[in-house]
């Protein structure tokens, strides 16, 4: 099967859709619909819009922004909030919990879903934290995730609640509070502590435990996680390929072996460069610097390939839920021309590509159909939101599941009838 | 502090030896001591003696063997027995228990302990494990580990309960139906019927959990075995060095990951060639294959330097119970030149700077010394047995924990008193 028909087949359902008024079939009518949402969640980082969000921009400068908003929401249905400890709270007890909150309320207003990120991490720690004993960083990091899924609760449900427990007792680059807490009371206690402080906080809370390393180790990790009861909602996967597109062959043999667990996967840090690759031996990401990562036209028309065989190697596989891009823009982590957009914000084909599917291959736009005697249209649609009018009458239905599907929607009378 | 004062500090007592007879202290008498045996595990495989212990050669073969026993003797004090299912058992029913056992007893009548090794893998499986169901398989390993555990109670306490569940579900060199049943009921639960069976059928067993994987992936899994509850006695770290030998800063740093779960540590399967190395980009040993992989004169004094000094770096470290080196002779896994004694059997320079040690720096060759006032002698030496004697009246004793220890040794009254 093509991965076309794959997609298709894991992401869309068949619906008879019968529409009523007055407690009457809406027979023989021209009735309009249109998708308004997708169920999958195709992701991107918002850390960009917290001065637009904030208000802290103006003129020029907030114009700009406004229209990669405008482009970032075509896009996107999800958005992932930053939580660094050592960003945010880089004073003790003044965290910057109003800013955040003013950026999840912006993304929220228009439609978007938010994922915070993360709750504790062994890098971009406070510097106070160092000077605690084990005993109070414990208390200070479980008291930390108390605060923060409490104060977003309702906004931000969905939370990376550990982040790289692999790696974190034996981190080795520079000291911090996180790994000395792993070390001594080792991965599954600081997992368990991470997620039930979460889970306490917020019993609603959706709940990753999200990782770069894609090797046994982590399935390992995963399986003790389970062994020792604690309850984790899905699988995050980093995938960021600075060092080269994975390709569809290892990307499926690893949704295979995380997918084994029954867990949701999402893939939370997709990177796909538009410039040259990272050199395959740098092992921690963060230790590339140069001064100019360009993006080129070659690089461009291959990242775009890439970038949508990746969406669709994804989508063919109904375990995974999410996907978030990391980042929209160049303007970006380590420099990368990561993008889908330039530094001038001026779109990739890699934008134009993704357009293409997310509004378009994989969208109903407004559609006009007659419904039959009895009321009824069908339609082939991707899992999501959908609205159905007639004139200014118009009412909303969703579409969760795959395969046949029957939906009754109710119009309102009309004010004319 | 240099390695050989850690080792002094990590595995000699300082003994006090009263020695009294009819009740008396053995005032002012000249005695001889001697140690006879190591508490450290020096091992090797044992499988080349299988042969001679089942009198399956005669003539010149046989005493050639028994010259190569010679060497073994002087060096090691621990041997590792093969039980690879798929040789141990290739027709269902019939299993190798026999020879086994005679060989088994060899040792042991030579005063060496033994270590079954694997009682569950997914490599050398018997070809009648693929036709079976899952159920079937689980049910059948279970019994042979029953089976085996049983059979060699006495003989052989220790075994490696399970060898490389690191890459157990994921393993794709060949289908077998370790790999099946693991895959489906996830790795906790493997280890956890290979840990179980083995005990109910062997209270007193010692088992180890045994892999190659020295990455934060079998940390992950061990933490994750620990969790779920289930008791393991040592973790084996494989080791095999035919890609070169690691040096002193990685052992240390494998050493001190690995050392925190508070379990001993046994180096199970120790390689260090004396030709070139095998290419770095080789990923599983065995599909290196090689027609002819000498042993050299510059390779044999590079390998005698590297073994001295990992034997020493391990020593050093007091986590560490035992080191099995993988095999004494070149006749060996992958055709390798890692033996300390070549194809013809003569020693290698690893050879004899091993005997060097473990019969000569580490070891109390037969002393005199003097008894003062109050029957004490007072000496130095690495944990063991030792043996204290005047004529033909003699006794042993032995030096089980390091530092000062107060030891006090009755001889039994001289036929000639």
């Amino acid at each position: 099967m093509s991965v076309d028909d794959l997609i298709r087949q894991q992401r869309t359902a068949e619906a008879t859709v019968t529409l009523t008024t007055g407690g009457e079939p809406l027979a023989n009518a021209e009735v309009t619909v249109a998708q308004t949402g997708h169920r999958f969640l195709f992701g991107s980082t918002g850390f960009e819009f917290m001065p637009l969000a904030n208000d802290e921009i103006h003129g020029e400068e907030r114009a700009e922004m406004e229209k990669l908003a405008d482009k970032w929401l075509a896009l996107f249905n999800f958005a992932t909030l930053p939580f660094y400890w050592g960003r945010f709270e880089p004073e003790r007890g003044r965290p910057d919990t109003a800013r955040v909150l003013a950026t999840a309320r912006w993304f929220a207003d228009r439609g978007v879903a938010l994922k915070g990120h993360p709750l504790c991490w062994h890098t971009v720690q406070p510097d106070w934290l160092l000077s605690l004993s084990n005993d109070e960083i414990l208390k200070a990091q479980a008291a930390r995730t108390r605060r923060e899924v409490t104060d977003f609760r309702g906004l931000i449900d969905t939370w990376d609640a550990i982040n790289e427990a692999v790696i974190m007792p034996v981190f080795e680059n520079g000291e911090n509070g996180i790994t000395r807490i792993c070390r001594a009371n080792g991965r599954i206690a600081t997992v368990r502590m991470a997620f039930e402080t979460a889970r306490e906080s917020n019993p609603n809370a959706f709940l990753l435990l999200n990782d770069f390393d894609m090797s046994t180790a982590f399935e390992c990790l995963i399986e003790g996680v389970l062994a020792a009861g604690i309850k984790i909602d899905a699988i995050g996967l980093q995938s960021h390929m600075h060092q080269g597109y994975w390709g569809e062959e290892r990307t499926l043999e690893i949704i295979d072996r995380f997918a084994r667990y029954g867990l949701p996967l999402h893939f939370t840090e997709t990177t796909i460069v538009s410039g040259h690759v990272m050199p395959a031996e740098i092992v921690d990401l963060n230790d590339y610097q140069v001064p100019d990562w360009p993006t080129t036209p070659d690089g461009e028309a291959r990242q775009a390939d890439e970038i949508v065989r990746h969406y669709k190697t994804l989508l063919s596989q109904p375990s995974v839920e999410a996907m978030t891009y990391w980042d929209l823009t160049d303007r970006a982590w380590l420099g990368a021309p990561a993008g889908m957009v330039r530094r001038d914000f001026s779109p990739k084909p890699s934008y134009e590509a993704m357009l293409g599917l997310i509004k378009g291959d994989w969208w109903l736009s407004p559609t006009k159909m007659t419904t039959d005697d009895e009321g009824r249209i069908r339609l082939r649609g991707f899992l999501g939101d959908y609205e159905v009018g007639v004139a200014e009458r118009s009412a909303s239905f969703r579409l969760n599941r795959v395969g046949a599907a029957a939906v009754e929607v109710i119009l309102a009378e009309s004010a004319r009838d």
